[in-house]
């Protein structure tokens, strides 16, 4: 069902079965360390390329995910997913292997909510029963390809973010669980003006306060019916850019506010302003928010990630860096 | 509504209200040169490099359809879109300028059928009325992004395809027309271990036959209930295999069997096995097939885009090329 332009709620009901995450030897080291599925013990994996790895480790999050829910291949109807790598080459590559139709999206670091709400859009509409929703990202693998070569050692910004090491994959049905996917919000692209690529969080915090504005407005909730309205990963100063956005439009979510990218690493970790990337909402939502919604320490979650769409080629054409983000509202029955 | 696994036939109504296409010079010298709504008069059309020259097409094809129902912004939903570039950055900035949602997705040249497919089945499960899908490829951002600098002069080899300067866009709806979207096929990922980049034919050819056939079983047709099965952009190689596999199933399409690669330019053209890139399909479709329709000489329509999921990093790496192809029916009413 739509509500206003951008928001839909699910009227057949669209649950989450289960959810996987893997995650780089950093992340482990993390405050959120012991509750991932695999930690790798350094970044290959045991693979010839960082790319493999970043393949490797999505595959075990849809296996992953796929076994929990006591699942096989044959009951899985199609896996949704995309990656920061160009031409999404892990999730392809990853989603290959199962033999299940593909669905390629590409959302920057906001992919794992855009998956989630076309799946919940497929099952609530009748048109499929199980969906795999993934994403990844790998600091070696797009640190090599956005920017420099890990080996030059080149110096960071204090408002850099550092790409998660990270896969997530979430399980979503039409099969009853105790968490449901209430409905959602598609975002718009809005651009500010930003063109820093140093400094993403600022980038992608406009986008994060137009859409779950939206999706207050649209749905007349506000910000204390949720325990939780969790951004993607527009980490600290992306953080406060966006509590100041809400709080301009007369909506004060610092008691509810947080930010994957500033749950994943501690201050400690020489992150600067925290964790990006596809992974880092994918592997936090799955490993720490999901489960502690199962345990009904959570019951209504505004989960948005968030993406920054650029690409070398953009910003080396003097071109801004826009920002999207997608939002889903979960809860626990 | 599913039918099996894969396939899914829209129940309350899936409309093509407009289409609209942009295409490059050499395009517009080929056989199908007087449809196109727009044509180029060279590469850069105006823009400082061929990457904006790309988005600016994709911007066009956007605004034509749009005019063509006679819509404005607001009446737009939706934007589902994509292209070849990294992060597909045409298709993200192109549309930026709408302030409508926008849905990001990558199916490589397969692009135009995922946008169709997902938007009907948003629009026919209740989720939005009207979504513009649109895919742009152009010839000179993607030989400088996958193969050598033009400069270069390389030479190409005979099952080498073209990649197509163009953009196309759909206006998708539940508002009736003499245009239906019937429903469609979604892919799965096939990799028969082709890994020349010279010969994405061959690598696609499996994915369409696949999908193809598993769209007439679902749905219990045959290919002579169809006017036209229209691959993507196979070329003249991969429609050899691509028929021949079809045959190996038990299903004789050389009668009913085309593609967009083959029809777009003339053998004169010095395009060695044809056209390929996501505007390909999109161009072709929109401003030639979609008019014909329109005017009652083709009924039937199964359009198959074809894509080959690679990158420059996973061919460099050693890998092969899958192939994945979604498929639509499309009916005049």
């Amino acid at each position: 069902m739509r509500k206003g332009k951008q928001t839909v709620l699910f009227d057949h009901g669209v649950y989450i079965l289960s959810g996987a995450g893997v995650v780089g030897k950093k992340e482990g080291q993390g405050p959120l360390g012991k509750c991932f599925d695999v930690t790798l013990e350094d970044d290959l994996w045991g693979e010839d390329s960082f790319e493999k790895a970043e393949r490797k480790m999505l595959q075990q999050a849809l296996e992953t995910a796929k076994l929990k829910a006591g699942m096989t291949n044959d009951d899985i109807d199609m896996i949704i997913g995309g990656d920061l790598l160009n031409q999404i080459i892990s999730a392809s590559f990853a989603a290959k292997d199962l033999k299940v139709p593909f669905l390629g999206v590409y959302g920057a670091c906001s992919t794992m909510c855009e998956s989630m709400l076309l799946a919940g859009c497929l099952i609530d509409g009748g048109f499929s029963n199980h969906i795999l929703c993934a994403a990844s990202s790998h600091f070696s693998s797009a640190e090599r390809q956005y920017r420099y070569p890990l080996e030059y050692g080149s110096q960071r910004t204090p408002t850099a973010q550092w790409t998660v090491t990270g896969s997530g994959c979430s399980l979503l049905s039409n099969q009853k669980s105790n968490l449901s996917v209430v409905g959602g919000c598609f975002g718009k692209i809005l651009d500010w003006g930003i063109s820093d690529v140093n400094n993403m969080g600022s980038a992608m915090a406009p986008a994060a306060a137009d859409t779950i504005n939206t999706f207050l407005d649209d749905t007349a909730t506000k910000p204390e019916d949720y325990d939780l309205i969790l951004t993607g990963d527009l980490g600290k100063i992306g953080k406060q850019i966006f509590c100041e956005l809400m709080k301009q439009k007369g909506k004060d979510v610092t008691k509810v506010a947080n930010d994957c990218g500033c749950l994943i690493f501690s201050q400690h970790q020489d992150v600067h302003a925290g964790g990006s990337g596809c992974g880092c909402a994918a592997s936090v939502f799955n490993c720490y928010i999901r489960p502690k919604m199962e345990q009904g320490e959570l019951k209504n979650v505004l989960l948005a990630a968030t993406g920054a769409l650029m690409s070398t080629t953009s910003s080396f054409q003097g071109e801004n860096i826009p920002g999207i983000s997608y939002a889903v509202h979960i809860r626990s029955n």
